[in-house]
């Protein structure tokens, strides 16, 4: 039988989601809810479109329900609350605020019989996973998580948001040689500005001041002043053709030493390179929204993250096949 | 309260985790079953070496036992006849094998309460964890397992067994051809030739007739015939100072495709570099040694693979210190 699946929220996220539906034919999608008028919204595959007001209704007919709103003003209500009545798949990311996340979502899904995924996705997600396997088998060890290439997209916000400009990108990269350096299992200290470098394309309002505009990238706070920062100023035209994706990935690597006197380096490795980064992120949440529903069937109810669920739960293969096929 | 912890068979893989249990405070060793006469086995820390014909009276002693014999004649009946006093661990790697020795060695645990993990290690293991991962994220994906740099000790066997021959070391290489073509997503169909290489280090005998003995690795069936090999002869001298390493690694690569056309192509890459093969291995075997004894203290009995853990069972930090640190 079909996992029925609902999302909830319709931007990218939402998108890539209804996209990975469509490529695992275990799923059947019910709907997606939105807070917007539904007659408005146009989808990518025509699905069905609800008001968030009637999710209530579906109580029955959903068995997961991925919930595709952001992480600072969305998710830390949503997802208690729909957990309440549904089993639910979340992508909160603000490393920071996760463990007070969990435990809301914890005591709501303990309390009504749901199960429910939270902090999905890449990173937090699978840079998470690998982060744990890597430092519980080595464990003398240290590892470090670059990012990207890719786009940012509070850093492209953030330098909107200055006088002038109208449009701009800003892309994460990782250094080359910190990464080489640790790839070397050197496992060096490195400063924020020595692991990577911000790249940003700006496109400026006629007869702005883009050397003030320049300055003032470089120099904010949290966002940019801790890195080497590159800008360029760019016509609108350009931005639309070469930066109109939004592609990420990056790495987590680890590096230990093992024998009688830590005389051999092991270096473990992990890394992705996204075209586009909600759509990996919503593929890993199709993959949990799986995991959560065979959970909530053999009752394993309350919060979970990618920490705590068995990688063949993931997998549509049957155990047997896992083991014939993969192991 | 530490784990007490069991290392049965005594050769690198032992070795391998007698030193990794230096590195994991909550271990405690209790001693090591040698088939060998115990006074005549001298240990890298000291530690207590006891008969393997004793070890039904380290019963009640013992949380988990590390078996470190072969997979070709040792496991297959070793881990089924310790499995009935005792939870254990093994790297069990005869990948056509796999579902028979389970199946054998969950039926033992099941009426014995025990609890076993088979099969672990980095391949069978590390990179098994990585193609069911990547597999079950992106459903129109394909990955590929690439092995080396690094010894094969079956091949290195295989030749040694050649007339003439005194000595030798065989390394399997990916072809970085083949490699780069993946990571670009082609997704290509490999023949075997076409992923690795194989190098063989080769020490004859006085006046043995190396022509004779080239041409009988290069047709060797199985091991070499299909395989671009190169053979090089050196001196004894020169095998033990530039080859007596036991490096290996290799890795696992998968890309897909996402998208409402499938337009975005995802790269995930995995990848080892292991100074010493034994050594990382028995390095996976006490961590899953650490799930194993938590799992059966949960009364989770049965046969388990890395597949059925769930990851926070390999740390020992707790699952709020996990999601506060590692999230």
């Amino acid at each position: 039988m079909s996992i029925r699946l609902g999302i909830y929220g319709y931007g990218n996220l939402g998108r890539g989601v209804e996209c990975a539906v469509k490529q695992n034919d275990d799923f059947e999608l019910v709907g997606i809810f939105t807070r917007r008028d539904p007659s408005t919204v146009k989808t990518l595959f025509n699905s069905s479109v609800y008001s968030a007001n009637d999710i209530l209704s579906f109580k029955d007919k959903i068995d997961v329900l991925i919930i595709c709103g952001g992480s600072a003003t969305d998710l830390p209500y949503q997802t208690p609350e729909l957990a309440k009545n549904f089993s639910v798949v979340d992508s909160f990311d603000t490393h920071a605020k996760i463990p007070e996340h969990f435990d809301n979502v914890n005591k709501i899904c303990l309390e009504s019989s749901t199960t429910a995924l939270i902090s999905g996705g890449w990173d937090p997600g699978m840079f998470s996973l690998n982060r744990l396997f890597a430092s519980s088998v080595l464990a003398d060890s240290k590892y470090y998580t670059f990012w990207g290439k890719g786009v940012s997209q509070g850093h492209s916000d953030a330098i909107r948001r200055i006088d002038g400009v109208l449009d701009a990108k800003q892309y994460t990269i990782p250094v080359e040689d910190a990464l080489n350096r640790v790839r070397n299992g050197e496992n060096p200290e490195l400063s924020t500005r020595e692991k990577h470098i911000r790249e940003c394309f700006v496109v400026v309002k006629d007869g702005a001041d883009k050397e003030r505009i320049e300055n003032e990238i470089k120099t904010m706070p949290n966002y940019f002043a801790d890195y080497d920062t590159i800008v360029h100023f760019i016509s609108k035209e350009e931005l639309e053709i070469n930066h109109s994706g939004i592609p990420h990935g990056g790495f987590v690597i680890c590096s230990g030493k093992t024998g009688k006197n830590l005389e051999n380096t092991h270096v473990i490795e992990y890394s992705l390179k996204l075209d586009s980064n909600p759509e990996f992120t919503s593929s890993v949440l199709v993959a949990y929204a799986r995991a959560i529903s065979r959970l909530n069937k053999e009752k394993a109810y309350g919060c979970k993250t990618v920490f705590d669920i068995a990688p063949s739960y993931l997998s549509k293969l049957s155990p047997e096949d896992l083991r014939k096929t993969m192991l």
